[in-house]
């Protein structure tokens, strides 16, 4: 398996910002067209869309989902729910772990453990994850749900997630 | 504090039902109003009704919630998100507990896990949440999650939870 | 892969309880000759032995282990440590998914939450392990620890943890 | 509630390694004598002892435990136990989180999860703990364990945990 940089993404997905080199040195990537890959499957769930979610960094073993805040969304104090930082922060766990694996390869969340740490109060929730180990079948991965308001971000979540590489089962194929 | 048993909800909603008296039994009930101040608080989180999801049951200790399926709750496959398993697992814990806590008080999800045991593909999924432990400030819940399909449920995850009560904070104040 | 009722281990090993047939039916048995194997491996743990914990109960899916209380187990406050309630339930929760596994296969912890319930003040530690979804790679295990005190079982800790079956590597082979 | 720095402990006890400015600061410390306080309950914890575990580092809000390796300590392969790693990352959440309490107060775990990224197969095994969030009742905290062999470190656990201070309840009493 051959380590390269990832590719970016076709020109009418939003760009990623950039990642220090020494961090995307860090994992082996077995498919150059993960970002097309990972995104397509992003646009199959239709509960990302719904919730207005979307995917706006993916390098490899890194992906981070943004939602903004709408009344749909919230618990009884009308702050966003812990269900959606639970859930855009298992799609970016997931989908970070997707970019290491092969392309005739399938997904699957294992399970996930999310702490609150601060009332998900503000205009926007970010889940930011990142591969922390990356086994042939199994990937270890974190990720960091951040509100921010008035323009200061709150970390509000913290997620530890197991997720599963099916291989030769197509992410297509249901 | 004089243990009561759950008194019913109003005729408009639902009615649960019936638990064998020896759970009810186990748990005190710090207000025998617990029933429509549960309900109110389900009722102002957003997030629940935008994913048409129900408050089915509710006794002393436990709370059940129902979503059908919708295209809108999917992940890639086609299959209910993992994330709407969370949502309503962690909301059918919260209010499991929140129905033993006292009247001037608020409810706050600590932590939970979750994990996957089964595609979550059928009709509606189920999350039917108990207490196991009742701590005056951190109650200790679990929940199962089932996917009905062709008349057949599948036990598709589990959850494990802390949640915790805010005494003197009413579930009103944002 | 044919469903066998588990094999009464030897007679120099602890008899296990009988589990209700019901119980024991759930899951299909690759190894009849599990109960030795398993036995064995948990004698290689040199943790378990330092622990004085015992291997008590086994049968398909299913494991108890037991440690009396020693000083040498205790947290400040005298009871046992939070980590011997979780090194017990962890391998209880390993043995019961290695029930379940091939012959020639080993098994190992991916992860696991151990959720305190009350303080370990007692005599005696059991942790109770059964599995909840057997696949074929990943086993979902609960387990609960009880301690017992002047004859009354207090539950004081719940896992759930999530094992892992590596066909064709032997548990012998380091 | 005053924020001060951490004072060095008493000189007969091991000196902390230093830790950046910019971390220290970032929690208030209510006990500025928290690490002889710390140091009293970690002497207390039978087990810690019987591991032969040793409290290496201690400033405010992190904490470092340290166990050499022995053969009492090692699962079915010979490496260390996943309990071992549970108990000494489990023990520096608690003292992490407990440099932050007030003097009158004592420490619990409420839960902890524990991810395991590769066998621990060394030398010794190192648990560094440290607060993510430092709440008045419950503090957040994250360990991650190493494991060194031949002079290189490996990276074997990760745990996410909830700890409780108990106010008013002092931790010499049992």
């Amino acid at each position: 398996m051959k380590k390269r940089a990832a590719r970016p993404q076709s020109k009418n997905e939003e760009s990623p910002k950039e990642r220090p080199a020494k961090k995307q040195a860090r994992f082996a990537v077995a498919d150059a067209e993960f970002a097309s890959r990972v995104r397509q499957s992003f646009n199959r769930q239709g509960l990302m869309k719904y919730l207005g979610a979307e995917l706006v960094e993916l390098t490899a073993g890194h992906a981070t989902i943004r939602v903004p805040f709408r009344a749909e969304l919230t618990q009884q104090h009308n702050y966003f729910h812990a269900g959606v930082s639970g859930a855009i922060a298992d799609s970016a766990c997931g989908y970070a772990a997707y970019t290491l694996m092969p392309t005739d390869s399938s997904v699957l969340t294992v399970e996930y453990k999310l702490n609150l740490l601060a009332p998900a109060d503000g205009e926007e929730l970010t889940a930011r994850a990142r591969v922390i180990r990356s086994g042939r079948t199994l990937k270890i991965c974190t990720a960091d749900v951040h509100t921010r308001k008035n323009g200061k971000d709150v970390h509000c979540a913290t997620m530890l997630a197991t997720i599963m590489c099916l291989p030769g089962k197509s992410d297509r194929a249901g």
